[in-house]
């Protein structure tokens, strides 16, 4: 099957196999292209690694949008112009091939639930950390999608009952996404480093670079103290974050994915260390955190999976 | 079918018809009974009502136990000496009958998303605000129980990260049932009272009354501004706590019950508003929050349509 993430900013596709082995892949980039240039994109794309792989059964769509999975229809999309469109069926149509499409946050915990770091756990919450944060459940084995397609978004449940507001789509305050995003963990970073000077963080600043959660990450891994307390504490409000999911859903893995998690242990030991103070028993005792297995490609691959099963 | 609703310190059970009418009542209280008395009380309270409907079926149980479900046995309970009982079978053999048994709250959410506030609905979450809050989901048209059967625990996420604590076995900061239980509207009503002599809250705090959830929603309901005010604020803390369940989940129906929904529209309505102005669309437009429709009985119905459903 060939297997499409096409994400907010660029498509990233392949041929993939049943043992999830990618055969040939193929890069898009769709800045400021509309509707009918990102469809074009996307068919020109298959068509690419089509023609290294002629004996493909199907195709999967993972697409940065709101998605009515039963009908196959994008329903609407802050990142790409995909507002109502018929997507299965139009693609279907100029392709000749089977189509499947999901929301690219549910076919990437897919990936990791059936082949990546929670393979065999039936109950599975996946958090993407980057700029903002995504999320996808797996739950009874099956991806959970809710009333419309819009379940997983974890990053916008509320921790901090009066806490910031944060760029985007949301109204909501005190978000996880507000508090442990990558955007978060600079702009805390940027804190950081007013308040000590003298820190690595803080020397960076005088020098006039831009703080990440990049460059966060970077100073704490060279040593840096003042960064290492900012990943702490961001580890230890994603910790209370991951508490509300395992105390609510019970899961048996969560996985986190996504830039941040670049910092390993700087913040998955926090994190772990709240869940277990804070999380209900048995709950807590028995949930794994795990690092993502797959990084940049989960999308692309479960997008291969959903079409694999889908298709079957 | 006969359903019994085990509580923490009460028995009430029927004989139920398909049709959902309770045709015989039964209640007992185990105050100190131990393992063997508690479950010699529920197979007299059994057989009381079966003599007078000597046709039943079957009988489901639901106890306030952390519950493996598949294998019918009580794992742990903090409110019944009910640990590691192998339920279902030590039951059925005692009655001779089959037994089906699980969590009290998810047989409730069960009752409600069958023939209550919720009927109709694939997805639904139910809030019940008493002593503690209590919760259960049913997702997919299931009861959704989570790895070991510890799941919905919605009075348990969090919401306040360095919130406060409150009275029991979580270990978590700032919950939802730290917050907006009865107990914690008791509490902020006292808070209330202390600031406002001349409120009806004040006064009543002058002559010696214990200040309790009851309370204030009683003279909020007769008219008084700073019980109110304490309501209005446990309504809206109620809310952004469904905002993270709504965000996550992307339920049809949130079914809110238990004895702080007495306060009626006083808490509904806030509760309603945060949720319309801090949940994600579409999630947020598309969800209703209901009170639930059978009160007490919603344990012993839903126990009694578990039974049903599992003897067909």
């Amino acid at each position: 099957v060939i297997g499409i993430d096409a994400g907010g900013t660029k498509l990233l596709g392949g041929v993939i196999s049943a043992d999830l082995v990618v055969h040939h892949r193929v890069h898009r980039l769709w800045r400021g292209a509309d509707r009918a240039e990102v469809l074009d994109i996307m068919v020109e794309a298959v068509e690419e690694v089509r023609a290294a792989a002629p004996d493909v059964d199907a195709v999967g769509f993972g697409i940065p949008s709101l998605v009515d999975h039963d009908r196959g229809v994008s329903l609407s999309s802050v990142h790409l112009p995909l507002e109502d469109v018929p997507f299965r069926d139009l693609m279907s149509e100029r392709l000749a091939l089977p189509v499947f499409v999901d929301n690219d946050t549910n076919v990437a915990v897919l990936a990791e639930q059936r082949h990546g770091a929670a393979r065999g756990a039936r109950h599975v919450v996946m958090l993407t950390l980057g700029t903002g944060i995504g999320g996808g459940l797996v739950l009874d084995g099956q991806v959970y999608r809710g009333t419309l397609g819009a379940a997983g978004e974890i990053g916008h449940m509320t921790v901090e009952l009066d806490g910031p507001a944060h760029p985007g789509d949301c109204t909501n305050r005190g978000c996880l996404e507000a508090l442990v995003s990558g955007t978060a963990i600079g702009r805390e970073g940027w804190e950081a480093g007013q308040e000590y000077p003298d820190s690595e963080l803080g020397k960076a600043l005088a020098r006039g670079r831009e703080i990440t959660g990049a460059l966060v990450t970077e100073l704490a891994h060279d040593g840096d103290e003042t960064a290492r307390a900012v990943l702490a504490t961001a580890g230890a409000r994603l910790g209370a974050g991951i508490v509300s999911v395992v105390n609510l859903l019970n899961p048996e893995v969560v996985v986190l994915g996504g830039g941040v998690l670049a910092a390993g242990e700087l913040v998955l030991a926090p994190a772990r260390a709240v869940v277990a103070e804070r999380a209900l028993r048995p709950s807590g005792a028995a949930v794994r955190i795990e690092p993502a297995h797959f990084g940049e490609e989960a999308g692309m691959l479960g997008a291969a999976v959903m079409a694999l099963e889908e298709s079957a």
